[in-house]
């Protein structure tokens, strides 16, 4: 079951198609998957991945676009299937590299993506796609089916060559009844089923939950008991993107007689694009500027913010630390959180629960109330998509490895072979030839990150170097040498940043560092590497002994001509 | 109900009972509450926190005993609840303190203690007690209790004063059908409650769970179904103090012909213990070795492993990484995580499942199968300990924020007044006086840093710089000047680590330096600390503007005499 493939593949047999995802499968983020036939490129989605304590320091986590950098020409779209940051936050990344690259998607999402180009100064090609619409870029016949998911306006696509029909669900949920009528479409995935599904790639973040996701329209009953009973201040944080959650709450506010300002600036970015495009339903009058807001008694307003996932800049995790400027939160007041939990953050999150109670609030989350439900499908809804596709090969994709392999068990108790189901990873490389999909090989597929300004000039060196130094701070034995001699004509500096708050704790490095140089000059040593060497060693050793502890130890050798 | 108090409290008033947790209260772990009664003390429980992402590169951080250290010689006694790193971890550091303090606890408790006592070369004054008995320090006079938790032989104690009865649970669960039939002590609670409970310190931990805690012998059947279908290498991991947990799996074992080996120091150590004690029963002829264990067939062997939290050196870990020496996991070996998944550990945990999996284990956790129960008391076991204590005032313990305010809501539902539920938090003095208990002020409580051999000199400072050198690593630029006019008499040597992985990332930084020592001599600086600072302010700029980071700049300038 373990993609064992360590080697390239072999070249693709004629007719068939060639799949590789160069994030997305092995973790949940930066998904990204290319499809390759008769020498032809298609990418579906191209996201960004949220760092966690592994990569410290980083802004984002793009896929490894090396694998296709040498083909960029070969690639004749870029299909998004939703506007989440994990699915479209790359693609500026990706344009940086050819800009005239085609991006297709629906209204909604390329309205998102075109907020996200305008910041990079960018101007893409766009092409819009709606459900029930077909397009064709070169030898990639596509066809786009509605889904419900925590965002509007997602689409799964099927792609049709002459290798197969090929079914990618994107982020997927069955709401049975959602929100805005628009059903995942089942019915033209049975239909798609009737005619075959070669290769069926399949949404696996939920797959090890029993049953089914709760209707998101069940959460507007809570809110409006939690939002009725509110007497004072009120702050409800959610998704920026999670428009179907922002239009509950309008409608709740409205209701109640408070009216609505957001916070934030995606938040107020993405609403306003919703507005526009007529996904959200704004009540006339509703929304408040913040000023205007702040002026207002409190119990008329509501703030719907960012930060639900404990983001320490975040206007809620200021007011949490009783730091916000405008906003102090008293007792009474009520913070609703109604989003989820992502994996990771965890400890922020409870932080700001923690700090918000501090202060007297009451914090509804979804701990103790059903004011949030997934955007993707569990393992019931995913029988039902597996039942109505009736694929002859698998591919498990956007998820970890446990989820990964929860959806592919589903799948073959739905009665898909076992050996066909394909569970890859990131660089896998997946072949399908004569209606049969083999893993085939292996591609290099490392990590690319963001650090400010610049993308991949932080690498794994740099990072290790960071757990080190953020572990143990680091110790600098600063001495000027005769260049020709070697002979210290300076007393060492000595200086430790992240080692200890004790002034004397490095009292004995002076003298053990002096009796090192005496002897690295009585060997006759003048190299300064050599020196700095012996420097290293002498300073690490003591600090084990008499600390126990692994700081980073810098010598710095500076040689003089006197 | 925030506890506003900021300055130190008034003297305690004669007859009064003041309470002050040195730990424990606003966090989960260290827990540690000192008692003081006419000029004595008594401190019940001394354990350690385990860091999280705030303080890296910290051990342990222990309760602060500088509010106390003064007073060392008016401690009566240290009561221990039971024997959890976060109620004993932190008696070692006390002692050396104070080496004849009077340590009491249960028979287990203790044992695990005078083990811990023996790595740190101490040989403690142990005072054994158990439930029914009585025991009086100077002027405290302590009744124990019966208590049902994660670790055998937990006790709840009772402190009588001229200033009224406290209560406090320890660490407590309400299992009706205990594995060893010991239950919590209700009804010695209901009868001390129709004495008259005065005040009522209770666990926090699950206090916003609601319900009950399923009984710990429900695993036992879970566990059989597991262990009975695997046929290859299967191993189980759990706490190390767990010992009924342990217990049904030397059971389950038995009944399937494995033997059973303990893979870990701590599981070895605290399994010995238990079995001297007679608190875990091992069947004749059970127990294998290491080696013993590896060379049987994979299917006659159960290894009961520590690792259950994801910590990156445990043996199980190795295995999730393909990097342990004996033991390879392949497809279709089984591991068990019979174990909670602490708050802070998520990503870590599922970092070993995913490995697991991807290596083609079957991984049965508490996420989809009923391997764990955790050892605190929900929301209703909390409704029949207020109810059978009937206590005049209430003080939440255990828990972040959160869980005490949840708990402080459970405890007046139950109608004890809102005034007399009094949360507060590490340093908050409260004091009971006249059968009234009350903020009075507040102590000053840090955290008390182990890195390494040494306790407290890593500080606030040290763990900020660490975490700017772990987001950006550093920038050093050493330069020599000739110590009378500030002249550079050598060319700046720049060094980046954790900085770039790029070896021309920081190439514009030797002529921006120059530029700017010549800028400095010429204005006739020659003080190395502004010369220092000139290049910080510059380097800093140059980075901020170029990569949009903020790596901690290190100018080391060294005067030489020429």
């Amino acid at each position: 079951m373990t993609p064992t493939a360590s080697a390239p593949p072999p070249a693709l047999p004629e007719g068939g198609l060639r799949v590789t995802a160069l994030g997305g499968i092995g973790e949940v983020g930066r998904n990204m998957t290319v499809f390759e036939h008769e020498g032809k490129l298609l990418i579906v989605d191209c996201g960004v991945l949220f760092p966690e304590d592994d990569s410290p320091g980083v802004d984002l986590i793009l896929p490894d676009f090396g694998a296709i950098e040498n083909r960029l020409d070969d690639v004749e779209a870029v299909v998004l299937t939703h506007g989440h940051e994990d699915h479209i936050g790359a693609v500026p990344f990706l344009l940086r590299l050819r800009p005239d690259l085609p991006v297709v998607g629906s209204k909604f999402t390329l309205a998102l993506l075109a907020a996200k180009c305008k910041e990079h100064r960018q101007d893409p090609v766009l092409i819009e796609v709606a459900e029930g619409q077909h397009s064709k870029h070169g030898v990639f016949d596509l066809e786009f089916f509605a889904v419900n998911h925590s965002i509007p306006d997602a689409l799964a696509v099927a792609i049709r060559t002459s290798a197969g029909v090929v079914l990618h669900t994107g982020d997927i949920k069955l709401d049975q009844l959602p929100l805005d009528g628009r059903l995942t479409d089942l019915a033209g995935f049975s239909r798609l089923g009737d005619e075959g599904v070669d290769l069926f790639l399949v949404d696996s973040t939920n797959a090890e939950v029993p049953g089914f996701v709760t209707p998101e329209r069940e959460i507007g009953p809570v809110l409006d008991r939690v939002i009725g009973k509110a007497t004072q201040r009120l702050i409800v944080a959610c998704f920026a993107s999670h428009v179907h959650r922002v239009q509950q709450v309008l409608d709740v506010a409205e209701t109640h007689g408070r009216k609505v300002c957001f916070v934030g600036r995606s938040m107020v970015r993405n609403m306003g694009i919703a507005n526009d495009l007529g996904i959200l339903r704004v009540p006339p009058g509703l929304l408040v500027e913040l000023d205007e807001a702040l002026a207002m008694p409190e119990h008329l307003v509501l703030f719907v913010s960012t930060g639900s996932q404990g983001e320490p800049l975040s206007a809620l995790s200021r007011m949490a630390r009783g730091e916000h400027k405008q906003i102090r939160i008293r007792a009474g007041d009520t913070v609703v959180l109604a989003s989820s939990l992502i994996p990771g953050n965890e400890t922020a999150v409870f932080g700001v629960v923690n700090g918000l109670v501090r202060l007297g609030a009451d914090v509804v989350h979804q701990g103790g109330a059903k004011v949030h439900v997934s955007g993707h499908a569990s393992a019931g809804e995913l029988l039902y998509l597996y039942n109505a596709v009736r694929p002859s090969n698998v591919m498990p994709v956007h998820g970890e490895w446990r989820h990964l392999r929860a959806n592919a068990e589903l799948a073959r108790l739905t009665g898909v072979a076992a050996e066909r189901v394909v569970i890859a990873e990131d660089g896998v490389v997946v072949d399908l030839v004569d209606g049969i999909a083999k893993v085939t090989g292996r591609v290099e597929v490392g990590h690319v990150y963001v650090d400010g300004l610049s993308v991949g000039d932080v690498g794994e060196s740099t990072l290790s170097d960071r757990l080190v130094l953020g572990e143990g701070g680091f110790i600098s034995i600063t001495v000027a040498v005769e260049a020709a001699t070697g002979r210290a004509v300076s007393s060492p500096t000595i200086s430790g940043r992240g080692f200890s708050d004790d002034p004397k704790a490095l009292d004995d490095v002076v003298p053990l560092v002096e009796m090192e140089l005496a002897r690295t000059e009585s060997e006759g040593i003048a190299d300064t590497h050599r020196i700095a060497q012996a420097v290293r060693r002498v300073v690490g050793k003591w600090v084990a002994d008499k600390y126990r502890r692994r700081p980073m130890i810098v010598p710095n050798v500076l040689p003089v001509s006197s």
